[in-house]
């Protein structure tokens, strides 16, 4: 899946600058893409703004309305990843190991600076379970501190709304293909409070025969 | 936890190799432990073999025996935490987030390269199950394909010796403290299997309040 065009002008636009590459680009546009302030760019932003939108079903930034992976029928509509920004949909498309459908909240809270929800989509989300036909809501937000205040202002305003979906949080622990001995503490404390039972040989399933 | 002082001496005579940081040192230092023909180096690598033994108790590099972990009583002897190499211990050592016992294999197996489980201190492993008084086996290996076999050889190995503590592997998924776009498919892959149900606001303790 690619960006929006005006999206991707943008972020080229961005990588023109000295010093920044891709990622750093990408994460530049969104927040420009977000910021009022960035109207003050020049025209390739006012392009970005004009021509693209928040999809109506899953808020993530599009062309048309809804976004093509809303569009798409063959994705199970039954079941919700929601990430903070465009960037994070983009990584779990890459990587190819997803098939429901998304909302993306277009930022995170930040603890530190007191809340923010405002500026989230979350009414939407809430909005989309309330429709009906939803029977997982996956919290994939960051496993840092704004990423946990945020899923767990996604869970409370799902409560308060009185809708009880099946709520997830993605696993947190070791990551594939790295090794303990580089890994910090927070890592470490994750994969042992999150410890898992194993029996038969292979109890992960995969795991043992990857 | 420092390492025993020949050993110290030993990855510091790598640490003086051209291109050589620390962590690589320790790396060789390690391997050239375990490898014979490692003799072939200077009075330094010779005095490290001399002086150091494997703890007769997690197998562990160690100058007294039993190692300095072993010997310590407030640990609990009741958990052993299974891991591949002596940097294993020390990176649990120094996040401090564990406080039971460990056992280290020396090794991981390769299952490209056919399996070794005869360099392995597995069956040591086995004999300290045998001897009672352990609950849990946590399974510490690295979240790789040759972790993951050494994993299976441990777990097998107890069910031949018809030991049935409770072995648990360490959690897989987002790496605490990352950011969801950067990480690559195998990582996410593991933190949708492993998704975890959340309910009442704070689901998994820790997290929220982070």
């Amino acid at each position: 899946m690619a960006y929006p065009e005006p999206l991707e002008r943008l972020i080229e636009a961005f990588e023109r600058f000295p010093g920044v590459g891709r990622r750093t680009a990408e994460r530049l546009a969104f927040h420009a893409l977000r910021d009022a302030k960035a109207r003050a760019l020049p025209e390739v932003l006012e392009r970005a703004v004009r021509e693209t939108r928040l999809c109506s079903e899953c808020s993530n930034v599009t062309l048309g309305d809804p976004c093509p992976l809303c569009s798409d029928g063959r994705r199970d509509a039954s079941t919700i990843c929601v990430v903070e920004q465009p960037r994070d949909v983009e990584a779990l498309e890459r990587a190819g190991v997803y098939r429901g459908r998304y909302h993306v909240l277009m930022g995170a809270l930040n603890p530190a600076e007191g809340s923010d929800e405002g500026s989230l989509t979350i009414p939407r989300l809430v909005a989309r379970v309330r429709a009906g036909a939803v029977a997982e809501v996956i919290l994939a937000t960051d496993p840092d501190a704004e990423g946990e205040a945020t899923a767990l202002a996604v869970l409370e305003a799902l409560e308060r709304a009185g809708l009880a979906p099946r709520v997830t949080r993605l696993a947190r622990g070791l990551p594939a293909g790295s090794a303990i001995e580089y890994l910090h503490r927070g890592i470490l404390e994750d994969a042992l409070d999150g410890r898992r039972p194993v029996g038969r040989p292979a109890g992960r399933g995969r795991g043992a025969s990857a």
